[in-house]
């Protein structure tokens, strides 16, 4: 099969080159699998997603959701590639053979998810919504599996992630949905919930939300908020749906991109519906009272790989869809010189477009490498033989999560970008994908913690936890890797010297930084400081993936190793500006009054 | 008036306290003017920009131009905003009293234009690409300036501009539309010309299109290319409309942004007009045969720094309204350690915010000053006293022409990026302006030359051409400035002393490229250079704004202050990369082979 989705021997790099996925299947959880099953389903998802989504990416970004007679209308393909998806049963591509499930590494997984995204990421944000709540449910809500798990994974109801209110998206300490004991052990749920996607629809025979809520008399901030199920219509115990739950649609968001997936104000017991008799949406705690934000960060961490994700398959399109483009469209000369009667030469000659062209690459691949990356140390973490190595896989992926999130979301973007210059007027047309492929992108660096928060996050909180164990962590990795390049020698040996003394830099850098004592100057850069970890850590990546290349003689070869240069030369000498406006502990911003604007 | 679209604070500092636009009245050309008229041109801008263009800009973009029995139908307010326009004279902004124009300074026509691209560009370009028709005319066409230039000031005509072709877009030596001569001085045209804005419509009596084709037995290439003059419909003498000639509407193009303008694919002579008899698209040449590119390139730099400005515009109102959210939205606190039982308080308190917005301030007002600073070496070059002193102000705008048109589209085209990113999942939703904004600059950086084809404009030409003399008449610019931070002193004394060093850099290494002999090498990284350059170039740009507004204490000049302090702390050094990477000579992109990706 001919794609310009993703680049199926880059996979089978990355997987099985790079990644030793095949290791896996050594250990009991996934020893009924083989690399032909893992082969299986790839090949399987990379149909589906050719057949069924993404025929209709444009059709849906052209009509979008609506709401026509007290329903919301999408296309029909929407419905049709979602029961392709669900009879693979890719639903649970994770999820534990017991429950139904394929139990595949998340690593296999997600590089199947990825060709989903690919074709199109407004479609595939239903199902991928769903299996993050299932996986939830499944970790801390196991009374709830056979009502509500189940019928998700059979593609027979939807999920969704109530987390935002119109008055508190970054800040959750302020949401102020609230939640009612009932006396029986259920609750009714009162307020609004704002940018939820997949929130109403037909798609299936119902919708499982899951909503942060305060119980009254909790703790103000964060530590009063509590999770909990609240599904569109209720469910009894025999799995018979019954009423319809206080739940309803109070507007649809019409966005720059992903117009594919519906995005909705949802009200909750604003008196609608009745079930029971009485107004409020009924909902059911899962895990302990007030401890729902915890329970949501431990899916979080697995939702903002799922951004990167998302992020890197947007940009991997975008590339090869530039590239087929650029080999196809003659456009002038590159030659200096060259007869003005002789015909055109296809754009790829051309050394700036090439410059875009490799760029995108090592945006794409260089992102893609970093998802998988992480996803197969949720793997390792998984099967951990010990408490010790489960904690420090944990440390590892704790600070490697807000880079898995925020790079591939502004590379990535930029890639997009670029192919929208390579292909030049015809790329603004809608009549191409790859400004489509920008204006979905251009959401990953908001949802699911905007790029700022990011680097809080990883600056004020993922470097300093545990006297910094994260960063020792992948200190070592990094310098393992070092060693492994200087060993080699040669190339490999000066670009891991390279990237030695940028690492360096990083972690004295951070050490000045705290060191002040002026927590207010420390953390005023972060978002500079996690550009400039970001950009480090992905020179790693990419010097990982030149040393698992180094033997290859062939083309795929010479550009993973010609890609890993540009990177080296090109995108790596960008964090010296930044190093030293953070080693200055510049106040520049702090110092900005507001009337001065 | 309250406005978001320009801070006219900033417009009065631009063009009265740093450019002394006032000095221009002294020369016969402007003495019927003063500061006076200049601002009441400058008020009325704003209020027509504000009543008549921002008012639709949503329903355009919402509503785009569409093909209905035949005829292309705007929504109506498009034609009420151009009559409002044109009864303020504005086609004729710079154009001689005799011929009915408002003869202004063009530095103070294209600050009364910018309130019209930031209100609405996709109604502006059609007045503005009508203006940029008359003034090729007026300067090259004499004799059709009754026909055609008098009824387009007037605002009953419209004008194009017919250069690209589906088979040449960047490569305008690969244009194949044929010029039949007549034997009675008039041609007919036969061919397909592509990406025509304002191409077909019925917003007036007749639409002017300047066309290049080849006259048969010319030269091949760029030497062989001729100017012609088609109208929509005949013109007689007297000015009565004639027949339909023979240019028909072969498609629209359907684009991300910019949706308000109607954008075509013309057909000239396909036979559906038989206008005199015969089919052929009848045309009036302009100038000379075969010099058609050299006219057209004229106004090509003029149509360049308008690009610019419709940039700086997009980024200033993007930026302006998102100050004015981040003033308004309360989310989470600032401040470490805060209660968070207390009130959210709002975002432009956050040091990432504010970075932001430094950001953005930093390029649009920067992008808006180096744009007047060139319309003024326009102004300068008109009334020159002496052919040296032309010459030498020509050589300048030369070499900052492309920086002009390309500096804009790349960095306020990231200011809209991080309009969005202030305003998070609202700024991705259509009922805010700022996604609007981003998807309509998108184009900035691809029409009137692709910023490829600025870098080779850039490195290629302007800064070799007559042995440097743009190059050195540009560093005798910068180097005054340099010597009037030094005489300054204090903190205006080390902004320049950094600036210095990294121009010299950027002069060297522009030597060094050179030295090599390997011209290949030498143009490989032109986009790099181009990027290199431009944020030096408005580095110095912000040093000029800097001592302009050193001795204000108010808040508009401690704003300029902190805006040139960030871009002198946060963007300059980003140049440090690039340059090293050109002075190495980098071969990556060459070496780079197509199997390989």
């Amino acid at each position: 099969m001919r794609t310009l989705l993703l680049n199926p021997r880059d996979l089978e790099f990355l997987l099985y080159r790079w990644l030793d996925v095949e290791a896996l299947t050594k250990h009991p959880r996934f020893t009924e699998h083989s690399r032909e099953t893992f082969d299986a389903v790839l090949a399987l998802s990379a149909e589906i997603a050719e057949t069924h989504f993404a025929p209709h990416n444009k059709k849906a970004d052209a009509n979008e959701p609506r709401f026509v007679d007290g329903k919301v209308e999408l296309i029909p393909e929407v419905a049709t590639a979602l029961r392709a998806f669900a009879a693979a049963g890719l639903p649970g591509a994770t999820v534990a053979t017991e429950l139904g499930g394929i139990q595949l590494p998340a690593v296999v997984a997600q590089a199947s998810f990825a060709w989903f995204h690919a074709a199109n990421t407004g479609t595939a944000a239903y199902p991928f919504l769903t299996i993050a709540n299932a996986n939830l449910l499944i970790a801390h809500g196991e009374q709830y599996v056979e009502r509500f798990v189940r019928p998700m994974l059979e593609g027979r109801f939807f999920g969704t992630m109530c987390l935002s209110e119109p008055q508190a998206g970054s800040s959750l300490a302020d949401i102020t949905t609230r939640a009612e004991p009932q006396g029986d052990g259920s609750y009714r749920l009162f307020g609004t919930k704002m940018w939820i996607s997949g929130g109403d629809h037909e798609l299936g025979e119902n919708i499982v939300h899951l909503v942060l809520a305060r119980i009254p008399g909790g703790p103000a901030g964060t530590r009063g908020i509590s999770l909990f199920v609240v599904p569109r219509f209720l469910v009894g115990e025999d799995g018979v749906l019954g009423e319809r739950n206080d739940v309803t649609l109070a507007g649809l968001n019409h966005k720059m991109g992903f117009r594919g997936t519906v995005n909705t104000l949802l009200n909750f017991g604003e008196g609608t519906h009745t079930p029971g008799g009485a107004p409020g949406a009924i909902g059911y705690l899962v895990g302990a009272e007030h401890r729902g934000l915890s329970l949501m960060f431990h899916m979080m961490n697995e939702a903002r790989i799922g951004v990167g994700l998302v992020a890197a398959a947007l940009g991997y399109t975008g590339y090869l869809k530039s590239l087929e483009y650029a080999r196809g469209r003659p456009q002038g000369r590159a030659k200096v010189g060259a007869d003005p009667a002789s015909p055109q030469r296809p754009i790829v000659e051309h050394a700036d477009v090439r410059r875009m062209l490799l760029a995108q690459k090592s945006y794409a691949e260089g992102a893609l490498a970093l998802v998988l990356y992480s996803a197969r140390l949720v793997d390792e973490q998984r099967i951990a033989e010990t408490e010790d190595e489960r904690r420090r896989l944990g440390l590892l992926l704790d600070i490697l999560t807000p880079i898995a999130k925020s790079w591939p979301s502004q590379w990535c973007l930029t890639a997009n970008d670029l192919a929208i210059q390579v292909l030049g007027g015809y790329g603004y047309t809608r009549e191409y994908d790859v400004e489509q492929h920008y204006r979905d992108n251009r959401l990953n660096p908001i949802h699911e913690g905007t790029h700022g928060i990011q680097g809080l996050d990883l600056l004020g909180r993922k470097v300093t936890q545990q006297g910094g164990a994260s960063l020792l962590a992948l200190d070592a990795r990094i310098r393992a890797t070092l060693d492994a390049a200087a060993a080699a020698g040669g190339e490999a040996g000066a670009l891991g010297a390279g990237l030695g003394t940028v690492w360096q830099r990083v972690v004295e850098v951070t050490a000045g930084l705290f060191a002040s004592g002026d927590i207010e100057a420390a953390l005023a850069n972060s978002s500079v400081y996690l550009e400039v970890f970001g950009h480090t850590v992905v020179a790693w990546i990419w010097l990982e993936q030149y040393l698992a290349a180094a033997e290859g003689e062939d083309a795929f070869h010479e550009g993973k190793r010609q890609a890993a240069r540009y990177f080296h030369r090109y995108e790596l000498p960008r964090t010296g500006a930044g190093l030293e406006l953070l080693a200055s502990l510049d106040r520049t911003t702090l110092d900005m009054r507001e009337e001065w604007f």
